[in-house]
């Protein structure tokens, strides 16, 4: 069995073919952000050692980071005990958040309203273009 | 506004009423699973402190650690840049994984097959009653 069929053996794929995935710096434990992968986007990943989702959107791969640069090289990929929700261990490039931020979960609902809990780090314009 | 009124008003449930909940122990960085919630699950997570996630098996709300005693007390609730992932940052009692792990991340994908990251730290006998 290659990584690749190990893993399809493991995953349970829901009713449109997708898998939650959660992407963690391997090192420092932050939570970045939480995508969908379909197959194909786990076969990219295993292949390739750079993580690809499905986007849901656009309908199609979405090797993250292509336009950007902010990469995501695969540690390790962690299927969770019922299968329906993947954990990839990464080392990312830069900043992971659309937004220029780490983070994508950078809002926390405190009792005296909304926190930032860090700020912009890179401006999304030079992320992707203009 | 309430932080309850301050979290809906930023969550995005899905076309099932649901938003995808990942629980991070606060301290350590582990990922310690992942389930559902739905508004009634962010208010009793909210109002109690403790987290609840919507069971999608037995269509109910879970306060999770109800029966087994492994609770997950609630530190932070983040949101994320589109509001359709919630990251709680808990202090988990015991194990979070239903198999008696403290993960449910266990099982690793490598080149040579399937590595279990942990073992069984208590018997799932005895969280359940038996």
């Amino acid at each position: 069995m290659t990584a690749v069929q190990d893993a399809l053996a493991l995953v349970k794929f829901d009713d449109r073919g997708l898998v939650p995935a959660i992407a963690q710096q391997h090192d420092t434990g932050e939570v970045l952000m939480m995508a969908w992968m379909n197959e194909q986007a786990v076969r990219a990943t295993l292949d390739k050692g750079e993580v690809h989702y499905w986007s849901r959107s656009r309908g199609n791969l979405w090797h993250k980071g292509e336009s950007s640069g902010q990469v995501q090289k695969l540690v390790d990929l962690r299927v969770d005990c019922d299968g329906d929700t993947l954990l990839l261990l990464v080392d990312q490039t830069g900043v992971a958040c659309h937004t220029g931020r780490r983070t994508c979960f950078f809002r926390a609902v405190r009792p005296d309203g909304i926190a930032e809990t860090e700020g912009v780090r890179v401006d999304p314009g030079t992320l992707y273009g203009g």
